[in-house]
């Protein structure tokens, strides 16, 4: 099958946020539903690679910022791009805390959402957190920002890319080098090889 | 809290379908994602008052046809707004067979997946099918169908409503009367009273 297809299922844009101890962090994800109404709950799914991702497991709570449109490429830079296991994500970033204690940020997202973990799935290299909503406010009435939005206005264009090698249609990253090997996984957003196309 | 925010969470939109022996049947929703990428594998979350449900939960397939925004709100009110208990839903679509045998829509999608359900998470009023994708194809290059497009572009105006009662603001069901009820569920997309506002 044509893998292009799951390109065509919408998502939303999140700085997915949690707060272990005085450690604040966060990261970018764009899975993130309401599952049911009565209870408010929503499942994210989380790459267990990133640090956020065992900072909720171990202390089940967290935030979701909504991204809105006037989200800027750098935002997604310093939460995608780099692990907070060694560096600091919200230094540069302008944030509030929520009454749980976690940030959220308060420019560039027009709500957040705050959540503790009632279950979680094991799903390989992921883990789903179904949680309950427990807090959120509006922000802005800005449109929130899709995936397909973020192709089209904000990730840079790769004009200026070098000219041999292959780049992440995800999340722009450049993979230099004249083969992309079948099992390579993008190190900053974690898809395969097969979301790579030459440059 | 403001459960409005909950409307900022972007969602793309979608004809479930499924098939139980010769009975074909099909609900829309808004909860579709990828959830890993190897394996490829979707969760969806479905009400289990929708018999599509009941026919997923039986069967373990189905395919999701993904809405684009030539969608037409006749579907769905086709897909959304009546039961396949009592009828036959798919007598006025345009449809192919996928190779599991299940519909998928040949007309206002962009593509469509197939999927076999691998394991089930019990949500209360509804069921989180996770699942293999197995199939699928790119039909058109149309944009998906965001639902903030659904309610900006494809839902009607509800100008031409009675004087007396209260919208749901998420599928435009019309209840009449002085008093909505705290605990009304809208008995088309099963959103709570706080999805209501005054006509």
């Amino acid at each position: 099958m044509d893998l292009k297809v799951m390109n065509k299922i919408s998502y939303g844009l999140f700085i997915l946020t949690a707060r272990d101890g005085t450690k604040d962090n966060g990261c970018v994800i764009n899975t993130a539903m309401q599952v049911t109404a009565n209870p408010n709950r929503i499942a994210i799914a989380v790459n267990k690679s990133n640090y956020t991702h065992d900072m909720i497991l171990k202390t089940g709570e967290f935030n979701i910022s909504i991204l809105d449109e006037s989200a800027k490429f750098g935002t997604f830079k310093n939460f995608g791009f780099k692990s907070g296991r060694d560096s600091d994500k919200m230094v540069e970033i302008k944030y509030n805390r929520s009454e749980n204690g976690i940030t959220y940020l308060t420019d560039e997202c027009n709500a957040y959402v705050s959540a503790k973990v009632c279950s979680t799935v094991d799903l390989g290299s992921h883990t789903l957190f179904i949680a309950d909503v427990t807090d959120g406010q509006i922000l802005s009435s800005n449109p929130s920002a899709t995936y397909a939005f973020y192709h089209s206005n904000i990730k840079p264009a790769a004009s200026s890319a070098p000219k041999k090698g292959f780049i992440c249609t995800i999340c722009g990253y450049i993979y230099e080098g004249d083969t992309l090997p079948d099992d390579f996984i993008c190190p900053i957003c974690k898809h395969p090889a097969s979301d790579f196309k030459p440059l």
